[in-house]
């Protein structure tokens, strides 16, 4: 049997708990051959007083396994707390988030059967490096940050995810056209570094009608590399009109740990009511056994996943009458699944 | 019959000049009592060696007439130009920038055909206030700026444009949870203003699952405020799967001036050919009639407009075969709304 690789997990806060253990559940049903050990970050460890949402013990675990597969958090609203997930990803500096949005048509509903997105986004810098101050009663500032190194590192990694996933376009998306400094350098790099990959096409488009093309026309884009921020609202926009937000995993990627998480949030609205669809946090997990090494397993889970929502076994979010056959909960979702392994 | 209002006019450059005439012939034609006087600004001003792409000769016009008509214009990039639509926002204390997006089902082709949604964009702060510095040689840096009368001013204007025109819901959005001082104080006063308007719903999402949301199932959003950039990338996502970028006009909002233009840019790429639309500069057009007190003639114009496109006269870009009867060029679809007057 295959050496247990020590991975971190994180069970979250609001409906983090319910879709870890669904997915948790189904990796041990595949044989994956991780050993989690958990981690307790997020609410709980603010109600205690801690206002960074981790403690000691957990950065330990993190910086031993530097693998850490994570449920959504929740950071208190407030000036006096610093978003958890960003101090996470610049801490252990996970500078590229990887999100893959793929259309499930026709067991999903999605007006763009066609769409095939993979959108890297940079993760460390720009208006999250939350840099922000009160100057006088009545005006306040956020610092947008970009250095060479950091647009070096996200572009060079947008052209070899490309290049080693036989991808065939890379757009860049700025606004270089009001922010010639910060965005500018954004572009320029990505023209420098985009000139070593001659196998590959360029295309640069202003944000704002990249994201309307990019709502409208998914299907004409590729692989995607921008800024943190536009980062977080286009791939929110792709995910969704792919089908779901809900379905959406990601990795944030480092030179050292590597993250895995849904790319929603934890939706204390519904916590608790097994209602919530575990299919972001699982494709997380699947990215991270393609990580370590575990490719046979990811892919058994990967298909099971995709009979399952073949089969019309679907959570409340995407459950249409007449399409889908059972409206299931959360961990009915994942016991299907297992049957399909 | 009317005193003619003096309005200024800038036919821009790209496709400004052959829209602009399709436009200034329809209101003509209309019988809008407007009297243009023209001022020249963007490219051909830069090749002066102005580096601001505008005169003193121009500013004049603005100050007197407070009425501006204007074509896209081009900014050269580089980092000796800044945005000369920018300026022109800021230097006139264009607050208010509305863009009224709306499905014009079954005759032009859109996915969203309840779409009917008008984003009130902030239009002089944020990133857009061009404070931007190279620190180090590899690192640069962009202010993001906001002031809480600028944000009183936007959303105040924002509920009074809703209670004006019978709409039920407010939605803002923001990046809250990450920019707690900025989009935080933006918030603040969205709550604060909002209690006033107690006829209206209002709603706050953060803005990355905001713009999905709007993205996919825009018929759920009525009136949108919001910061801008958000508004920006927002404004062209609507009005793109409403129909097209090349459909919507905007009103640049004002204490004492008020700018029309069309939301798209100048499109050098198939500029000088007669196939652009000239709808969105129309638009525009629409609604300065309405601000200068000509709404008979305004309505006038729009019920021909419509009356072109249910007609099945389109411009290549909402071309459709089979559904379109007639692909016309630039000139010949004012001819048609002409005719339809
Ligand atoms: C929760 C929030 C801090 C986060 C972000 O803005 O990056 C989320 O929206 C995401 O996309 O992962
Ligand atoms: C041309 C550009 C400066 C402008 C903006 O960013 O505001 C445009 O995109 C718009 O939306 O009017």
């Amino acid at each position: 049997m295959l050496q247990k690789t020590p991975i971190t997990v994180a069970y979250g806060d609001g409906i983090g708990p319910e879709i870890m253990e669904a997915t948790l559940r189904i990796l041990d049903a595949a044989g994956a051959a991780i050993s989690p050990e958990v981690i307790e970050i997020g609410e709980k460890v603010y109600l205690q007083g801690n206002t960074s949402g981790i403690d000691q013990k957990a950065w330990s675990s993190l910086r031993k396994t530097k693998v850490f597969l994570k449920a959504p958090i929740t950071t208190p609203l407030g000036t006096g707390y610093k978003s958890l997930n960003v101090t996470i990803r610049k801490t252990l500096g996970l500078f590229a988030n990887v999100r893959p949005c793929l259309s499930l048509h026709p067991f999903v509903a999605t007006k763009h059967p066609k769409l095939d997105v993979v959108i890297i986004r940079e993760n460390e810098e720009d208006v999250y490096a939350g840099i922000e101050h009160q100057q006088s009663a009545d005006v306040v500032q956020c610092l947008k940050l970009i250095t060479r190194p950091g647009c070096e590192k996200i572009i060079r990694y947008a052209f070899e995810y490309a290049r080693a996933y036989g991808r065939k376009k890379v757009t860049c998306l700025t606004k270089n056209n009001i922010m010639k400094l910060t965005d500018g350098l954004f572009y320029q790099v990505f023209q420098e570094i985009g000139a070593h990959y001659p196998e590959i096409a360029k295309e640069h488009q202003i944000i704002d009608i990249g994201a309307a093309l990019l709502a409208d026309k998914p299907e004409k884009y590729d692989v995607v590399v921008t800024l943190n921020l536009y980062g977080d609202i286009i791939s929110d926009i792709v995910a969704q009109i792919a089908g779901s937000v809900g379905f959406a995993g990601s990795a944030n990627i480092g030179d050292h740990c590597t993250m895995f998480e849904a790319i929603h949030g934890s939706a204390p609205d519904i916590a608790g009511k097994n209602i919530a669809n575990p299919s972001g946090l699982l494709q997380g997990a699947i990215m991270m056994l393609m990580h370590i090494g575990q490719r046979e397993v990811a892919s058994t889970i990967q298909n099971a996943w995709l009979a399952t929502l073949e089969n019309g076994i679907h959570t409340a979010d995407i459950y249409r009458p007449g399409i889908s056959k059972l409206n299931v909960g959360t961990q009915q979702f994942a016991d299907a699944v297992i049957e399909n392994l």
